[in-house]
């Protein structure tokens, strides 16, 4: 049975389908937007259409872009390094580190459990570019997770195979943490990992 | 500085203004709409559209509808007990308790805090419909908050004066919970509401 108009039921269906978004969010949401004034509502919608009409992933790196090339692609200070990532946030993140090397991403991950293999990802699309770009070295920036360290070590397989220089981003304890709080296999790879000094 | 192209960039910061929707989920919504079918995508942003466009406040009791007039006030068999909500989620969940009267959303409560004062809520509409209509019983069903009681002091201040029979929802321990971890004022509460068998 609907207790909502079936305008209001539709559209909290469509939001409960969006990620992070449960049954009493998208309620809350549409009541925020019941409120909120017709414009903001309106340009939110059109923001929605242009999103699926004008951003692309780019031809060479799948970082969204609204040209063919991004822009970190198309700029031509850019190291001859390659930063492999899951997803366009973690490209994101690591831009903001201020990282000036290039990218790739994968748009996910392998996972058998998921039926995710690699020809789904951009992988056939990093080797193809690995032969054609001169590349020093491959980052391999997968998330420290089971279905990321499967990934990365498919991709490095490859990579040595190709005879290409490849590095993973190092794990350990982050910083302002506490190392009561961290769990065992973390503390663990941050010891084999330790820098002398 | 934008890491992502501009319309990502402003779709982003437009999910953020919704309730719930932190700078982390709106990213990982919108890398959800660039993968989803663009037409599930454009009947989301429609559905927005028409949202604003055909969703209006039913006229007696300011509950959500696609008529001046809702499907609970235009029904004859309802009793004659009016319900009084602050949102329209609170008169869903009431609704599927079977509850048989009608009902009045308030559209907020009063806080002094916030500068919400009763005459930028219902009130006024409320206290004009009971001058009109035949209303046997008002059920104040505002939250057990600070400024949901407010509120509720507030009406039955009126009610009083009016000579209008009212009551509020019944404070205790919920169904299923564990005396151990109720706070002591709701333990309090519902040792004086005690039933006896």
């Amino acid at each position: 049975m609907n207790y909502y108009p079936e305008i209001v039921q539709k559209l909290i269906e469509k939001l409960e389908k969006l990620p992070g978004i449960g049954p009493k969010s998208a309620e809350r949401i549409v009541n925020f937007l019941i409120e909120e004034d017709e414009k903001n509502v309106i340009s939110l919608a059109e923001n929605l259409i242009s999103l699926k009409k004008e951003v692309k992933l780019c031809q060479k790196c799948f970082n969204l872009s609204d040209k063919e090339i991004c822009n970190i692609c198309s700029d031509e200070k850019r190291e001859n390094i390659i930063c492999v990532v899951e997803e366009v946030k973690d490209l994101v993140l690591i831009e903001k580190t201020g990282f000036k090397g290039k990218y790739h991403v994968l748009w996910g991950r392998i996972s058998m459990l998921e039926k995710v293999y690699p020809s789904d990802l951009k992988i056939p699309q990093l080797i193809e570019r690995l032969k054609n770009e001169n590349i020093e070295e491959v980052i391999i920036a997968t998330n420290p997770t089971p279905e990321g360290e499967d990934t990365a070590m498919y991709i490095s397989d490859i990579l040595k195979k190709m005879n290409i220089k490849h590095s993973r981003l190092a794990i350990g304890i982050p910083l302002g943490s506490e190392i009561e709080y961290i769990d065992v296999n973390t503390l663990k790879k941050s010891i084999e990992g330790r820098k002398i000094l």
